[in-house]
């Protein structure tokens, strides 16, 4: 069995998660799909898919004051967009991620949700939902 | 056909690789699945899973000696469970990895072996197979 | 349906990107699948596949000067054929790539191409597209 469905949602900011583990779940019901695997993926350049913490907000915090410091947008990027940071943080975070599903729920490790990670907000956003079974 | 498997271990230091290639074939035998696709996840948020060399020990010394000298536990985070370089690893690293299985066999590189890639250890931990065929 | 098939080439630097998106769709087609799951996996441990912009080549450019600007071929580095700065990145950028197939073709997002990332050529490199459907 193939199921597919997009989510759509707008970002806030040039760089957060957008927690979309409620949508991806919603997509597994309507898929009537009981067991098999879930692939969440993003369908831009500058934002990325990836588990991460659900608890507290301060990792979200310093993942970005991190990440951001590590690669700022340089002044010597020649794209003109001037997002080269972005697109570097999207290959580096990842297009998506795979999870299982059984009994008709996503398995996720207690701390775990899905984020969707905006690189370059504030953007409407748009993330495939492809499960097979 | 589907399958859906558990490997449980031990870490035994902060930051390590866990070579988890056996169990993960191990899995593909007992499923019985002869050709399909098998995804490797970490059931965690602060290691991650991912493919590397598997020859030469340095290869993982020099992997860990400068990933921790980009991201170390920097004194500004703010994560009171002082981890959220772990974090930020392990969305970089990413979550899980997608292998062939063909003819009951893992498709792998002649380099390549699986790897739980600690980053905040030494912890029980546990990863899901998932294969679907 | 299970089909699974390489796509072989060469690179012809030390770091840059390969366009394989072509090579993947032409598999699509010789599978007969039109509706399911394609993952595209390196089989190598110092190139990765990822996708990211498809227009302009200053992203690739600045892609992989801020990239190897933070990760440089250390002196440091034991790994005695010297590549372990490739080792690190393959890991980081990820080792595959997982994209809903429908009616028969890729999905896609307006900007994204599937690229080989190459990161200690030029070599001849090798890349397996697994499709379930």
């Amino acid at each position: 069995m193939f199921y597919y469905s997009e989510v759509l949602f707008k970002s806030l900011k040039r760089t957060h998660w957008v927690d979309i583990t409620s949508d991806v779940q919603q997509s597994i019901q309507q898929s009537a799909i009981e067991n098999g695997l879930c692939t969440i993926s993003s369908l831009h350049t500058t934002g990325s898919v990836t588990l991460n913490e659900n608890a507290d907000p301060d990792v979200e915090a310093d993942f970005f004051k991190k990440l951001n410091e590590l690669i700022p947008q340089e002044k010597y990027f020649r794209h003109s967009e001037g997002n080269s940071d972005s697109h570097l943080k999207t290959s580096l975070v990842g297009l998506s991620v795979q999870l299982p599903v059984r009994n008709g729920h996503l398995v996720l490790g207690t701390w775990q949700s899905v984020y969707f990670c905006e690189f370059d907000g504030p953007r409407n956003r748009k993330v495939s939902v492809t499960i097979i079974g």
